[in-house]
């Protein structure tokens, strides 16, 4: 009998066990896909694509014990050869080949220059071959980013004692209801899609008191726009006993201010490939909606066309007076509009034309909604009734009210428009690896 | 103008802080549920629910400062008292009331006993209502098992250099094709919801090397049994440069004996509040499929009725074999017929009736489906071609191959299922937060 005892060394290295002290001169073993070769004669550099990063190759006829002819971009390999320090090759190293195995070649020749080191593509064309695309060093340092921030709201909500919990996307009926629901048949039953998992994270911090999920949300609505999207990934989480929906902030600026450091140290690479310099999150200004209508429209001479509506210039313009004023890179927006918030949202108890919640702004855009919610059964029928609303397909949901739940919010995150900021893009396909909108459906 | 500059302690604590040395005749506040009241005439019993566990606190008339009328099981409040030893308490401590708040109060009598060390009540009426019966703690720590699981497998893929990434659930077209698909309109274009990632992760071991996602995918279909979900969540991973589909049942295992040295770590209290003894994963046996069927033929006198087919009794049958030749709680039974698995699955070049891929069983039941997929162009469309099938739809999937693609192989695990096993339920609504069945899509 064959039995399988967990993960074998391979013996081929990795760029960290290359880059080991003493490990010059020797003889080492690499894979790879053949990210570019550049042939100057007698010798060539073949440049390996890893998942950390190139490696420098060198070929030298006679000694590499094969032919140059039958190597070629984008073939996957594994080589061999030996060890030498080189400051000018990628890393500080390059392998002298003895031996190469060929693993795979490619049918064509690459539709897109990916070995370039920006990639000047139209996004429409690298959405078209996004599996060729992302193989360029920068774009793919995109999506590395993009992993470290989910990274980082994972791990900084476990130590703030958070459950991760998973919710179904499938429903009968979902939390914000309206128009903007995908519908589609259950066993001949009418579902929706879930635009969040709103309902479900609050039922849940009734067992757990904090949880968080990570995962797709689905908005039917028809903008065409650059920062919309038809499917994307929320962060989410719901605590309960709050004070008021200032803890979800702090909890928010935790967050961040974990995330930042996480991405300095073990993302280090991908931001130096990017350039990017990471926003300030040790103190962000906090503006009631109405103080901040009132500021821009002071500073930049606007008028203040409807007091309880927030037009995308004024968030743009929001982000820069916080900007300039404060060097801020973020800025919480408190206190919304009622008739702009769900059912669920806790009205002002001073002025319930506003409600305990909050957006961030990213650089002027929206990356953030939250707030405190109705914990109180009587409070939460009542505005429902108030709003026109059917409790219908809310049974379980009020519920959960009826046999008690400690005041809490929480708040829902957008993925890819926290990456793009991050990384400096203008259009959230960028940082979105296969984008759903009005037109895009495939691959 | 007001900052937000990070989480602030709160002056509550928690079960940890209090169970620290030196809290012995301390003042403390704590927050939580009213679990259950016991009232024992001049002293009661104040059972709260925190989310680490439960805490006694001491009601003695006259000290208390409050009435214990004004206190109702499913309250939450804010307590202070004096923490003082006690030896026949959760934890070994107990809070002597001084003071309480009440923050919320329910507005019915608890609809199940959740008090109870067991919750006797059926499947049926625990998920109808979930936000309830999960207030049992050990209801409760099966979801806080489920989370372990999950967070085991991003952390030891992360140490093995995958990269997570997060691939659209709405699609044009999906893996595997055929009738299981649900369907929805997309801005009156047909669409579907992925039975899997499949297709993107492939397509992104190109870019990455090695990949994961955990997410919900979508089956529709008409099975109404024990083991089947319509929507669950499944632990994908992809990676290239395999020398065959061993390194990926390799792989696997690791994942496995990390994550069951992680729930002895950091979920001790949950495997023994459910009283659960950890599978063993330091060797899990491989067997080919034929020989699996003949093996279970032999040693319980079955027919083999179908070679090309595998009965789900002689699942469990193999999963018997195994446990009592071997002491096996894990078998990976490898080689399934060509015919039964999709067609990028690897055939095996000796024998192409049979596919170099496996699933894992767990006690009997299949938890894992996985092994090595095509990774040449040619083979891949001459594949697409024998079988009938169309290439629309695959275009972006089928350049990936085109441009060049590694051996690559990876796996799917079904989460519901694997915590359902771990914790010994029979039923994998039992171990899924709401479960989608064909009558359940509510709430």
């Amino acid at each position: 009998m064959e039995f399988m005892t967990g993960v074998k060394k391979p013996d081929t290295l990795e760029l960290e066990e290359l880059y080991k002290d003493g490990m010059e001169g020797k003889t080492v073993r690499v894979n790879g896909a053949v990210h570019t070769i550049r042939d100057m004669g007698e010798v060539a550099f073949v440049i390996l694509r890893k998942r950390d990063g190139l490696l420098q190759c060198v070929y030298e006829e006679g000694t590499a014990g094969f032919d140059l002819k039958d190597l070629k971009e984008a073939a996957t390999v594994e080589a061999e050869g030996i060890l030498e320090k080189e400051e000018r090759a990628p890393g500080g190293i390059e392998i002298r080949l003895t031996g190469i195995k060929i693993l795979s070649l490619p049918t064509a020749p690459m539709p897109l220059p990916i070995a370039k080191w920006k990639l000047n593509t139209s996004l429409e064309a690298k959405l078209n071959m996004r599996s060729v695309s992302l193989r360029n060093i920068r774009e793919r340092a995109k999506f590395k980013l993009q992993e470290g921030i989910v990274r980082g709201f994972r791990d900084f909500l476990y130590e703030q004692g958070f459950t991760e919990i998973h919710t179904p996307k499938i429903g009968a009926k979902s939390a914000e209801g309206g128009s903007n629901l995908f519908k589609l048949d259950y066993f001949h039953r009418p579902a929706v899609l879930q635009q969040s998992p709103q309902l479900y994270k609050q039922m849940m911090v009734g067992v757990f008191d904090r949880v968080f999920e990570t995962g797709p949300v689905f908005r039917a609505e028809k903008h065409n726009t650059k920062r919309h999207l038809n499917e994307y990934t929320s962060l989410d989480f719901e605590m309960g006993y709050i004070d008021g929906f200032e803890d979800i902030m702090a909890m928010e600026t935790g967050f961040l201010q974990y995330t930042m450091k996480l991405l300095e140290t073990e993302y280090a690479k991908e931001l130096k490939i990017l350039g990017i310099t990471l926003p300030k999150t040790d103190k962000i200004p906090a503006v009631r909606f109405d103080r901040a209508k009132e500021l821009v429209a002071e500073k930049y001479d606007r008028k203040i066309r409807n007091p309880f509506d927030l037009e995308p210039e004024e968030e743009t313009l929001i982000g820069r007076y916080f900007q300039e004023e404060y060097g801020a890179d973020f800025v919480f927006v408190t206190h919304y509009p009622s008739k702009k918030r769900p059912f669920y949202a806790m009205d002002d108890p001073e002025d319930s034309r506003y409600t305990m919640s909050f957006d961030l702004l990213y650089h002027g855009l929206e990356i953030t909604t939250g707030g405190q919610r109705i914990h109180d059964y009587q409070m939460l029928t009542e505005k429902i009734a108030a709003r026109g609303m059917t409790e219908e397909g809310l049974e379980q949901y009020l519920d959960t009210f009826r046999y008690g739940m400690p005041p809490h919010g929480g708040l829902g995150i957008g993925l890819e428009r926290l990456t793009m900021k991050l990384v400096g893009e203008d259009n959230v396909r960028e940082t979105t690896l296969y984008p759903r909108d009005l037109s895009r459906l495939e691959p």
